[in-house]
């Protein structure tokens, strides 16, 4: 019998000291709960992604260390470890993505990924070099097949690799397959991991310790779920999702199988309950990681920036959100009243700053050089970015974090101001699309009236100029988010697109807007990322380039 | 006797028709000179880098459409040139980095990359399998080792792949190495590309036929410098720098040697005038593949605008230029002066929008707010990004793209406004330290004082508050800027740049500062690249990690 503990942790990346910390609590724990083997995530050291750190010589030094003041901990336990490890061979890059096996105080077996995702956010062979030699590991004299991520994923109709790291280790007739994971969030990875680690326990007739990362660094969130899988494909036990987690499953090397006591499974909730927790955890450790508390937030009365406050709230704490509001000429009375009543549901401190005598003085500084020109979206994006002003002032007097407030289908179109409302550190709803805006206002509002229903009911408007619409510039925001989904997350071409959805002309339209506001969309903050596809880094599209 | 020509092009990523034009007429050119063998650079059906339209299944269709086009026209002329195919294999990525070889109006051959850059702004992996088998090709009797770019680059000290394709494909005895490449410039690159040729004829005993892209895309620029070269390392001719070029040798497969007869070569011009064509090349490029013709630069009398005015009209004609003098109550005369006299010189357009009025009205707005705050960073920001707005009200309503002016030591170290002075659609000199941008300002007087004597000589200041100096918050930018290019250019940690250059305490400072700037850095431009690390694309930092 076999006694694991799965450490299902949030790491800082970067943080070496924060992560050592949390690591040598969990081994402690473990040996005080007569653990045998405890398995952290992929590159669980310096956190992932680690990204260009990589590339500094003394931040590797410094994992080392790490592993080695860790490895002497290790006594009477076997602990399986992600770090970066130095390649010995002078041939190829310097670096492997390891699986560190520590015992008796001392690092006893270095295993390497073979599978280095290089797609979407993914950039592995950028700083790792494939391996290419297979072995496994022993604990207590049970054989372990140990992979890292990826190394599980190649077994699709598709693969994408031309190798398959288990088909060489099941050729040493292991018990057991240990496989530790960095595996980020979407709204469907969940079932898409669940499918792929299944495929694995019935290709290879093996049960599975499976350890994946949980937490956010800044874009990339990762969910946990965790879990001990059997051969048959049940889940013995699954670690929670959104949270630290740690468990503990036995292990019986005779029959090949985790005892079944005790089994823990969660339902899997719906895609929008998902995208709200991802939403949440991802604002609190962008907020949390880089040691800020408070956030401020522009107000328009609109869905998109109230659905941002209440996300933020739930983050943070209401006592740290500032809502500010900063109505024009155009603004109407619902909008006010709208986010006042946000503003009073959700306890936010708030303050309302006029932006109409600023945006007069623009007018007039600009008087001559505008002179016979008519009021265009030039005079519209100088009150975006009056308020962009405003909040940044805000931010910098003292030191909020200005939450942005985009959505996908406004930046997929570039239907927003860059330096204006397209402000902020980070963008909380830039992979989800309006329609997914409203979806997760009403579950927000699933128990009360959080978001005003008017907000929920009334037709979206920037308000930049007298009885804007945004149905003026574009189409309903089903079709337009049937055709930017099909584009972007599906990457389908113009004909194709034509060919499932109709509207020819519409859809020649908006891939045109799509493709000519790259410049906009390179300039914007890192957004929490929620879809298998979402602008910024899992999306590089050269920006003059000429195709459509 | 094989006629060889080299087609040096200036392509547009993405805009096959554009491509397949240029690439036509060098066809119709080569076969009017009875040339046997004619060489395109790397990917030039669809320009470098396509990115992730790579992704777009139609985009690789309509690659394979414009090549079987072109292959038909190549008839009596074999012609080398590269495009992304199609991988036959199901297992591994879908596509190759291909080198094709047209012959009799149909394609003959198709040889791939092996060794894929991924590293600083390559990502090649990211698209493309990597190539494991090797064969010559033949045209006319002639067996040729053809590689692609990165595949003659594994010959360092500390090879960062496993694999050598000449070493295999000189198992056949070619008689001749052909490299079609995409080889981006910075002011060592051509240097290091001449190393690295002239290590491969020689290892090899073979001449070589490199052909190189040239022109910009965005941030990457090519510098051309294509070249035949016997295999004593002979350069035999060399095609021009920073324009596009063709020329004919002629090969003596008996001797294996390039005729000598009528030989091209270049000196090779100093780092400063280097840096100058990249840059001009680099905004000429950005505005014609946009379809744009005219830039706007906000001109404070300093020389970072100053040396960005006089390369746009470099590149654009002054009459393209349009110049803003936007003082506030903080200017000093002889900035309005300078700034005035650099205008009058290049004969730009200008205006003067002052801004006291509308930081007037924001203090006003704020005034609540910001009770009992003294005047401090907030005050600057809130002025630096009216600057900002009114520059971005004029491009939006006059058409312009603003150029941003911010220099790579301020960005490094976070001393610039985000939304403010950061604005721009193209940053020009962000890959240049402030004391490169002193030496380009020097370059660009040697024949005549275009940037004004005063500039060069004052100190630099931001004028944000009364007597401000950069001094006051940065050291002297001598000692700035070695301690950047120790940490960003050679990533050593500060232990190993306080050995080099002491200062203990500045160093940890500046570092600190370099690293707590990540998200700032994050929303910038696309940095015109010049040097061996440039911010952007090749410099990737997680933001809210935490390291030293």
């Amino acid at each position: 019998m076999l006694r694991i503990a799965l450490a299902q942790s949030n790491y800082h990346v970067g943080n070496l000291d924060f992560n050592k910390k949390i690591i040598l609590d969990k081994i402690h724990q473990s040996i005080n709960q007569n653990i045998d083997l405890l398995v952290f995530s992929e590159l669980a050291i310096c956190g992932y992604p680690p990204l260009d750190l990589l590339n500094y010589h003394h931040f590797i030094e410094s994992c080392n260390q790490a592993l080695a003041v860790i490895a002497v901990e290790c006594k009477n336990i076997s602990v399986i470890i992600g770090a970066p490890t130095m390649n010995p061979d002078i041939n190829g890059k310097n670096l492997f993505n390891s699986a560190v096996l520590l015992q008796n105080g001392e690092i006893k077996a270095i295993r390497n990924k073979s599978l280095l995702p290089t797609y979407d956010i993914f950039d592995e062979y950028r700083w790792f070099e494939q391996n290419k030699s297979y072995q496994c590991v022993d604990v207590n004299g049970v054989k372990i097949a140990l992979t890292i991520c990826e190394d599980l994923w190649n077994i699709d109709a598709d693969p994408l690799y031309t190798n398959w790291p288990m088909n060489e280790l099941v050729k040493e007739s292991p018990a057991l397959m240990v496989n530790i994971a960095a595996s980020p969030f979407d709204f469907n990875h969940e079932d898409e991991r669940k499918n792929i680690l299944r495929k694995n326990v019935s290709n290879y007739h093996l049960p599975l310790v499976y350890v994946n990362q949980v937490g956010a660094n800044t874009d990339f969130v990762f969910d946990g779920g965790s879990l001990a899988m059997n051969a048959d494909g049940s889940i013995v036990k699954e670690l929670d999702y959104f949270k630290e987690d740690f468990l503990v499953v036995e292990f019986d090397e005779t029959k090949k199988e985790f005892n079944k006591l005790e089994t823990v499974v969660y339902p899997t909730p719906s895609k929008i309950s998902k995208i709200n927790n991802a939403l949440v955890l991802g604002i609190k450790d962008y907020f949390g990681k880089s040691g800020f508390q408070k956030a401020i937030v522009g107000l328009s009365g609109g869905i998109d920036s109230a659905v941002v406050l209440a996300l933020a709230a739930n983050a943070l704490g209401s006592e740290n959100v500032h809502a500010v509001l900063m109505p024009s000429e155009f603004s109407s009375q619902h909008s006010i009243d709208d986010a006042l009543s946000l503003v009073e549901k959700l306890k936010c401190t708030h303050e309302i700053i006029s932006i109409a005598d600023i945006f007069n003085r623009y007018e007039m500084a600009l008087h001559d050089s505008f002179k016979g020109t008519s009021f265009n979206v030039a005079e519209e994006n100088i009150q975006s970015r009056i308020r962009g002003n405003i909040l940044m002032a805000l931010s910098n007097k003292f030191g909020y974090i200005l939450l942005n407030t985009s959505n996908k289908s406004e930046l997929a179109v570039g239907y927003g101001t860059l330096y204006g409302d397209m402000c902020g550190g980070l963008s909380v709803i830039g992979d989800l699309y309006k329609t997914e805006v409203y979806q997760l206002a009403n579950y927000i509002n699933s128990n009360e009236e959080i978001i005003p229903f008017n907000t929920i009911q009334k037709a979206p408007s920037a308000e930049l100029r007298p009885n804007q619409k945004d149905s003026d510039s574009l189409p309903e925001y089903d079709l337009l988010d049937a055709i930017l989904f099909e584009y972007v997350e599906n990457a389908l071409g113009a004909n194709a697109i034509i060919d499932k959805l109709q509207n020819a002309e519409t859809v020649n339209r908006i891939i045109k807007m799509v493709n000519a506001n790259e410049w906009k969309r390179n300039q914007f903050a890192p957004i929490i990322r929620v879809s298998s596809k979402s602008f910024g880094r899992g999306r590089r599209i050269p920006i003059v380039a000429k195709y459509n």
